[in-house]
């Protein structure tokens, strides 16, 4: 259909992370984020996923560029992944090409790939579409909600965003601009629900100073802060409050390491002369005069922060008289770890800081009040809840419903995958996409099928047996008796028997098959299977996998 | 050494779950609790954890009962694993009986089993150790802390508990037998640190009526409330707001099913006649008419609530206008699935109340408040903080130290396999077991050994890789080329010539063997596997099991 214009998510709806969106009206379309997730296949060799670019293929010649809000992983990180398909331009913000940049070198993509850096109220036009890269504010810096004119209207992508009038770094969030196409007549906004079940407001990045102050002021030794690389207004308040304090500061940790470098670099990072030192320097240092900037808020084994408090650092251990202070939320599915992380500290004999404790950590999405604001400024005709697990769009449509009076129809809730049409009047989901993930094994940036994730978690769950039958390749007869091997199954310990039943399950088998069977390696092979399936299955409970090999002599 | 007491927790110091302990005097031992934990391992297979019961062999004929503080499975799950290998008479309340049978039978071990049960204030002699239970509040009911005389003095072990002054069943905690045992002077107080971190009183389990009435008061159409289905207090109060908004009330889900059957046979339920209906009556009834009462607060798949939001429960599906209620707290750990199913009941269209949004939960464990009545009640010489993570012992000794005035001394924390010493005047840590955990397969109450986990994860990580050489078994020579099969192994794919440049390489290994390691098959086989190993981890970065099989024909 022509003269509309679609909306398909590839990622970020109905989960956190993997953000990506497709836009398109007739033969041209743009790629908004290419993030990626963390799913829960790592136990089984899968670091990260992104979405399934295969559905892009029938639109090949149509991509026009790659637009990004930000620099996160889940709004970046899938970037080598679709360039190496598609390479197209790609437009964002001087800091998130800094990243972008950096990644793209690991891929060595840097050579072919053409980034347009933009600058905020920036209008860039790509074909039918044309594009105003609008200030927002967020836990990470320049970062872009996108006002998209499109033939049937203007759209506005939020990315993710708070409102915060004090950033620590930049300017405040541009809300005139949000008001301006406000006045004009916004289609839809496509908004953040990451933090939709939030009521109030969220902090400004300069509530954490006060902590912060207070903390370097109570802290006898060494000060040991953990938080995400990509804070960087958080991590400008450590460097302004060890300055306050006359502490110097030694940055530990690769992505901290890389992000500090790229930050300074653009000049986004203000650095007072002789305030940074290196780890050498530092340990030369008296206890009270250092702060350490560190990874590992999450607990991540091999961060410098789980290091340093199991004594696996080099050159450093957490100690007595040490205040830690983990100044980042803890991300879902994560409690454990980080659990775990704090009871080794406290065994080191250091104080500990968390967020449940003092206020130093704050989020960088929108809470309900942030998200009126933002509704109100834009006064959308449609609105779209993205960013999130399907609960945070529902209280997103329920918040919009209930307090800012939006119709149930005006809300519009879709899914990975939905081709949600808008021709200016209407709009509606009208076709569903398949869309899924692909896995990836960091590692080598290498996909991981989707039948190796399965294999290896019946394996898991199960173990695996491989059984060699030799066969006479005259006469189809057993030549020697089965051979069995296994790793991870329970119930085959050597004296139950389990070897000689088996054996003789394999060669009753055999000697039962039918001539075409035997004849067929395959078939025998799985008719062999299927029986010693059911026989283990009986005997052990277990199903684990099943490898016949025939050897033919 | 004699005339000493010697305290060793088996589980539940630095850990959630799996509570078990033994406390000697000489040759008498008692074991305390016996729970099972639920381990991070579940991904290869094991369903849950319990304490490493071998170090218990050396004391063997020295084991003079099991003493259970109450039915959670953190306390109670391991008993039928323990008193397989130690039959020894096990003392615990009517109820705890009740829940420790229909376990039991399971393992078809009632009959050969000697539970005692005892009233609050019983005081039971066993040996040389004089055991008084006292009444404490919790969650569950018929909880006891534990007054053991000992011959050095009297320690206190709390149980999980909380000072609820108000419970929905049964009498308040027995505060005063707590004051008495302080007046004649407590040596040790070992006493419950899960909440430790939480500043406050902890509610009464009256403090959720309220919002439960709000919530019947409100709900147009069906209620369907989750909570644990040992969260009896809890039951209780739904069954009395269902009676008292004339509802019925349908209980589904298996476990739920057991323990209000097992809480109404031993009269601690007060259920109105002809409050409950069977599940074909509920469907009957209009939807204002009816609450389930259901399984599945934590988003488990197989439990009913998860399924009747993914229209997967028979005979009933989540749907507009119904009200679900989460009366339960989020197991850390749980995050992700819990919201995934909470997404799911919302876009069936209905109604959730979660714990963030209403008062629909409360703990059954002591914050900081209650632990200061507990020891000022009871005035130890020593605290000894048990069953928490140790950020929360390390809390809980923070709390007495800064707040009840203990001296840094007098706070013990141990760990696992610690054997803590007490003669009645000091108390010090003066050796170390190691103990461990043992991994339960439930499907058949079978342990799971360690090296099959080890497999196992090896296996989910990288796959595996079946290697069958055919050798003459008279010149040692290889027969056929060497076959390659594999399961969840990256990079094999064939038209790159795996295949075979690994028939190259294992074909050169035996070739270029010495006479000695062809003569050996284990010597031969190892001698492949590295050098296979080796080429795979170069060619694809993966470290899959490799299984060589050596056929000699």
């Amino acid at each position: 259909m022509s003269n509309v214009l679609e909306i398909i998510p590839l990622g970020g709806i109905g989960e956190f992370g993997m953000n990506c969106m497709a836009v398109r009206y007739e033969d041209e379309m743009l790629i908004l984020d290419a993030g990626m997730g963390f799913p829960e296949e790592s136990a089984y060799g899968v670091d990260v996923s992104i979405p399934n670019f295969e559905f892009l293929e029938e639109y090949r010649d149509h991509i026009t560029a790659i637009i990004l809000t930000h620099g996160h992983e889940d709004h970046l990180g899938a970037l080598p992944y679709l360039l190496k398909k598609f390479n197209v331009p790609v437009y964002c913000s001087h800091f998130t090409a800094g990243l972008a940049e950096s990644k793209l070198e690991e891929h060595d993509l840097v050579e072919n790939t053409l980034i347009h850096r933009v600058e905020p109220r920036d209008v860039v036009d790509v074909g039918v579409f044309s594009i105003e890269f609008i200030r927002v504010s967020h836990s990470l810096i320049d970062c872009f909600s996108l006002a998209i004119k499109t033939p049937v209207g203007t759209i506005i992508h939020t990315g993710d965003y708070k409102v915060d009038e004090t950033p620590v770094i930049g300017e405040p969030i541009d809300l005139r601009s949000f008001r301006r196409y406000g006045q004009e007549g916004v289609l839809a906004l496509l908004s953040d629900s990451t933090n939709a079940t939030v009521p109030g407001r969220t902090p400004s990045e300069r509530a954490v100073i006060p902590a912060f102050e207070e903390i370097f002021a109570e802290a006898p030794g060494r000060i040991i802060v953990a938080a995400f690389a990509s804070s960087i207004h958080r991590l400008q308040i450590v460097l302004d409050t060890s300055q306050q304090f006359n502490r110097k500061v030694c940055v530990l940790g690769r992505s901290m390491i890389k992000n500090v470098e790229i930050a300074d670099r653009l000049g986004y990072l203000d650095i007072p002369d002789g305030l940074m030192v290196s780890f050498n320097q530092a340990k030369q240092l008296r206890d009270s005069e250092i702060v350490y900037l560190v990874t590992g808020s999450q607990g991540e084994m091999r961060a410098a922060l789980s290091q340093m408090a199991t004594q696996s650092y080099k050159g450093m251990t957490i100690e007595e008289g040490d205040t830690v202070v983990l100044s980042a939320r803890i991300i879902p599915g994560n409690e454990r770890t980080i659990s775990r992380m704090i009871g080794f500290i406290y065994k080191r004999g250091a104080n500990i800081i968390e967020e449940k404790r003092r206020l130093v950590h704050v989020s960088g999405h929108a809470s309900q009040e942030d998200i009126r604001i933002m509704t109100e400024a834009v006064r959308p005709k449609f609105v779209v809840p993205i960013h999130g697990e399907y609960r945070m769009l529902f209280r997103h449509k329920e918040f919009v419903k209930n307090h800012l009076g939006y119709a149930e129809e005006n809300i519009i809730l879709i899914e990975n995958g939905d081709v949600l049409e808008l021709d200016g009047e209407r709009a509606a989901v009208v076709n569903k996409r398949e869309i899924g993930r692909t896995f990836i094994d960091e590692s080598g940036f290498e996909e991981i099928r989707r039948d190796t994730v399965r294999e290896r978690r019946q394996m898991a769950t199960d173990g695996m047996i491989t059984l060699v039958i030799t066969l006479n390749a005259e006469t189809g007869e057993l030549q020697t008796p089965p051979e069995i091997v296994s790793r991870g199954v329970q119930g085959l310990d050597t004296g139950n028997g389990f070897s000689e039943d088996a054996g003789r399950i394999v060669k009753a088998a055999i000697t039962g098959a039918s001539r075409d069977t035997v004849k067929d390696e395959s078939l025998l092979k799985e008719h062999i299977r299927v029986e010693l399936k059911r026989f283990i299955q009986k005997r052990t409970g277990g199903r684990p996998v099943i490898m016949p090999v025939i050897v033919q002599v």
